[in-house]
């Protein structure tokens, strides 16, 4: 049987990298490294870096893939993320019908494979058309980065904690007292008028261009959309994250 | 200057692991790891197994301590909790005012500790009685261990996520579509009347002791609830984390 493994390599800093995936790139005779279309360069070259820092052997073990472009036009957000699925799918359907039997492959997934990855969900696609065994191996999510750049705990004593998306806080509001945004364009944070919230900002978490900001939703608000503005405009691209924090430890 | 590192060590797998963590405690002049009390005596050897695997230098580097045991006698949650986390501070303040000075010290976290943990909280608390530099490492937690030993995705394509306390959801319910249960020790899941929604329970996760199971709510919980009361009974504690999963990617 073949075997695929899904290893979370954390957010960019080569150290976030677990000894367990370590381990599992070492065991894998292939490593798949998807570049251009939706990836960023700099995305691949944190991969490459990964494979040349802790790869023993790495000798015709790295295959390089080009991700699809996701289309949006004319398609509501399901239905292109659905056809972009589908199109990556067939590309590793390609990659993993191409192993040896017996062969086992690596796909090194950006922070941890459980949260708005969907390289699990897309392997479930290929699975119906070629067999293969499946180990997942966790890694640093940007929610971790970030509060560890903060030195905060995201939850507070016996609450609850959201993790969401810019376009639901946008609809929905802050339904929680600590509130983690992720894949957010359209800087959802503006929209809350919650002024004495807490906000907890990163971008590139983890890398030599993290920027951090905290403070008072009401006062730090603009700083974040301008510096944000700035750092997209000077690298090309953006990732970034926050938490939403509202009340303390031990209030009801 | 004083300086500590709250290092996140995953949950008992030791290769959870990063290699920032691993160099941040061999950086570090002192090791403290917590024993008995609300801390179990496998949880210590865990930790106890983590130095002897990856600190080069041991001798002399590592300082056990008791973590104080919290009274819940005639206190509300919160009562109880505060004089817990002030008695764990004096302990705290006693080791590091006892660093020389530019000395630096480790404590290992369970998990990461950003999550349900109240390291970061506890180091506030002695920060006004001892001057100290903070860094913090994050590490794996269980939520994304769960997610691991399931092959399985936490959110779904575009929905939120919900991070809560088996009191929380007793209370309040189901609110999201995918919902991360953890301190459960009422199983909640059992008062949520939903046979539809999906579990993926596990316990020790990470662990050679660790237990999975999954499945339509309605037909798992009771079998749930019987795995977890021996499991308990045989090791004399149990740690477990579950997600309840409602509804399907791509679904509005």
């Amino acid at each position: 049987m073949k075997h695929i493994y899904a290893i979370g390599i954390g957010t960019g800093n080569l150290e976030h990298m677990t000894i367990q995936a370590i381990n599992a790139m070492n065991g894998a005779d292939l490593v798949f490294i998807p570049t251009k279309g939706a990836q960023k360069e700099e995305l691949a070259d944190v991969r490459r870096a990964i494979c040349e820092r802790y790869l023993k052997q790495a000798d015709g073990k790295i295959i390089e893939f080009a991700v699809p472009l996701r289309e949006t036009k004319e398609r509501s957000y399901g239905q292109s993320v659905d056809e972009w699925h589908a199109a990556i799918a067939a590309t590793y359907r390609r990659l993993i019908s191409d192993l040896p039997e017996n062969g086992t492959a690596a796909f090194l997934v950006w922070g941890d494979p459980s949260l708005y990855d969907s390289t699990l969900r897309i392997l479930e696609r290929v699975r119906d058309k070629v067999e293969f065994d499946l180990t997942v191996i966790p890694g640093i999510t940007s929610i971790q980065a970030l509060a560890a750049s903060h030195r905060i705990p995201i939850s507070l004593v016996g609450k609850s904690v959201e993790i969401t998306t810019g376009r639901r806080l946008a609809e929905e509001g802050l339904k929680t007292e600590s509130t983690v945004v992720m894949l957010d364009g359209i800087q959802a944070f503006t929209k809350i008028d919650d002024p004495d919230a807490e906000i907890f900002w990163g971008a590139y978490l983890g890398t030599q261009d993290e920027i951090i900001r905290a403070g008072r939703l009401g006062d730090v608000a603009d700083d974040i959309v301008r510096t944000r503005a700035e750092a997209r405009e000077r690298h090309g691209w953006i990732m970034d994250i926050y938490l939403l924090r509202k009340g303390r430890d031990f209030q009801d």
